[in-house]
């Protein structure tokens, strides 16, 4: 028997994510990115199919690598223009009781003393339904608009992730006592100074002396996403990660990465069922198994290949503009090519690709897997995967936006309550309680719980 | 015959903005100062007030001058805890559909390639309702949190905004044509690449070479509003800003200032009515004169001496505390006095004042007029004070927050109306359109609007 799902949007302001040229399919909605109406919309249709959250990911830079510009991407509207996802976060909250919402920032651009505020905030606002995906940025051109020559070390990246961990958690869990905001018009008395203390935090990189901006929130810690490939990444998340996104195209690569998940929390002091994984997955359904075959090969013929190599260069550093899109490519083994590939699992070096087709595998499915069919072949296989991977949800992406998850959220979602494998978050839930099942607060073996004070 | 008032709400994401101890008072509603609901009810009461824009003011730190401490600030809820006013727009722009948003933001603090991104992103969402109120930031306590031994000092922090606006100009006015972002299907182009450029900034502090990150918005750039009382920031308002906040008790301060003001707008070669004028006020009305006199008493015995104090300290850098609060002070004129009571221009040196009068006159009316009436009376005094001071609107503070607010709304607005003196906001205006009569894009004497790239 399956346990329940957890099931995530995942999504960014932006007109092109993952699936570059299928904005131009009559479905689309994706030239409205820029509207609240869009999101908004979509984040209720999201709540009415049982979703517990929805993730924006997010860029600082463009994708120049194919072809040495970023004309490619800015024609395909690659993640281009891209708006600032923690910006609409209030909005969606005002249009929902139950969605989380996850927000990508990165500790290499963003202060932690601003960053926790920024969370604290919209953890107030949201009712305790924020998660953040803690990101370290990998893009030269945001680099260089940040006034940097080039990118900060990937490992001493991490480096200044940890500090900036302790930072915020020294902020959000452990500068102001819980009882400390109350309000007390008779004791005249709004916040108790008492529970209110400087974090006196003096690092290598950070120095805070003070105390948070915000007080005691729902969650305090918003939910930690993390998704680090490498393995630095790895680590970081067995510390930190409450939740993790992969791309394993099968089942058994899925297991791979739970199981080294598992080991990581180990090693970490951390329970094993302390972190929820996401696998990404693209569902194309329709009434019938032929409906959502015929879809999938429309969709195909709306893949725009040049925009989808802007963007497979922009994730890989790999400039493949200029050669025959219909010749076979030959795959040079070198190690280079091995670590730039090694995020595409299912781009099998041994297979003879073209550039037409590592387009179409990058636009549809993007690095995970793609499953067509009717509601019940969809929850057959997600239920499949999930047991056979040993991951506790998807994190669904769209091919045509949004209307594959309109249609999943239409389709799916009741098949899924109908085999009761979806697990509904109760209205009120804090997204820590909805994703963990426990909460609202950082579990006691999460490192952040060690900023907390004790009481007495 | 008096031209109609623009009407902002002054206010700020925190238990007591400007009013120390009134939030003991039983019609105040600040203790749900972090909650959404709190604030889009009090977004949509405003608009159908006639209220043209809500303006959130923001810092970054404690006001700790007092004894030495923030512990006086801290337990009065004086501007702590301190939510981050950017993140509630797009919620309260779902709310509304006039409204316009001033959100204050620190060119100290922001870096202006992700400032731009953040403006550019709720001028969209808003339908392009949203203001900027530039501030260079004042406070040691947040440039310690932020890694600075100290502040910058005064003239620098200008040097450095004057760039931070070049920058932005160059971002939001010059880096993509209004036609670039297409989203044309059959040409298969979302945005055109040709319509895209790097701004190639590399100026003494900032070097950004790419583009914006957010294409062209209903305003592109966000309605600029400004507050500085230094010659430096004087002249500053003179060249950057679209509607000017200040403190005047009186018409014929005010007059004073409207005067300078205009003089700085010849002197940066624009029109003298490029500028709206707002100055700050608190209305306590009633539905008669008695009554609105009785509800000043009230509020007055709510007031909290030593909060007051401390947000005194915090503005002016005098620490008053551990003095006798009912003896009369004397008052001791230096420089440095002078330059930290300038901007309290009711505070008058040659009358004998007590502790306990300056936080009465602190709390209840901050640095502006209090007018308490009747509606009648109220509107009287509004357009007495507006014709005489040549201003152009009021920039509404609450003692007791938000019931002044709404009392506003639903006493004085109707007045106004009947007196034709309201200028009601468009629907579908944008902010600028609604403040200045005009637009939705910079004028043509304003320097941003030399960032432009003529196009052809």
């Amino acid at each position: 028997m399956t346990k329940p799902l957890l099931l995530n949007a995942f999504e960014m302001l932006v007109p092109v994510h993952q699936s570059p040229g299928l904005w131009r399919h009559p479905d689309s909605g994706a030239h409205r990115f820029a509207e609240l109406g869009y999101w908004t919309d979509l984040a209720k249709a999201l709540e009415d199919g049982g979703f517990h959250g929805i993730f924006f990911a997010d860029i600082l830079g463009q994708y120049d690598v194919h072809g040495g510009s970023a004309d490619a991407a800015v024609r395909g509207g690659v993640q281009y223009p891209t708006l600032d996802p923690l910006l609409i976060v209030s909005a969606l909250a005002a249009a929902t009781e139950r969605l989380g919402f996850g927000v990508t920032a990165s500790v290499t651009y963003e202060h932690p003393y601003l960053l926790a505020r920024k969370f604290g905030t919209l953890d107030h606002l949201t009712g305790g339904r924020v998660g953040w995906n803690i990101v370290t940025s990998y893009q030269e051109s945001a680099a260089r608009n940040l006034g940097l020559d080039t990118q900060i070390p990937h490992d001493e990246r991490y480096d200044r992730a940890e500090e900036f961990m302790d930072v915020v958690y020294k902020l959000w869990e452990g500068s102001v006592d819980d009882g400390a905001v109350v309000a007390d018009a008779a004791a005249n008395v709004f916040v108790d100074p008492a529970g209110v203390r400087g974090i006196g935090h003096d690092g290598d990189v950070y120095r805070v002396p003070g105390p948070a901006l915000v007080g005691p929130s729902p969650q305090r810690t918003p939910l930690l996403f993390q998704a680090g490939a490498s393995a630095r990444g790895r680590a970081f998340a067995g510390r930190h990660a409450e939740a993790v996104f992969f791309a394993a195209s099968t089942p058994a690569q899925a297991r791979k990465y739970t199981d080294g998940l598992r080991a990581e929390l180990a090693a970490a002091g951390r329970a094993p069922e302390s972190v929820k994984a996401f696998n990404i997955a693209t569902v194309i359904v329709a009434e019938t198994d032929e409906a959502a075959a015929a879809k999938l090969a429309d969709y195909e013929a709306h893949v725009d290949t040049d925009a989808a190599l802007a963007l497979f260069a922009g994730w890989t550093g790999l400039d493949l503009s200029g050669l025959d899109q219909d010749a076979p490519l030959t795959y040079i083994r070198s190690e280079a090519n091995q670590s730039a590939l090694a995020q595409f699992t299912l781009l099998d070096p041994e297979r003879t690709w073209t550039l037409r087709e590592v387009a179409k595998f990058v636009s549809i499915g993007g690095r995970g897997p793609v499953i067509v069919g009717s509601p019940a072949t969809v929850a057959d296989e997600l239920e499949r995967f999930a047991e056979d991977g040993g991951i506790d949800g998807f994190n669904l992406t769209s091919a045509v936006r949004p209307a594959d998850l309109l249609a999943f959220a239409r389709l799916v979602s009741p098949e899924l309550r109908r085999r009761g494998l979806l697990a509904e978050s109760a209205p009120g839930a804090t997204f820590r309680e909805a994703v963990l099942g426990k909460g609202p607060r950082l579990a006691a073996d999460h490192p952040g719980a060690a900023a907390r004070v004790p009481v007495g």
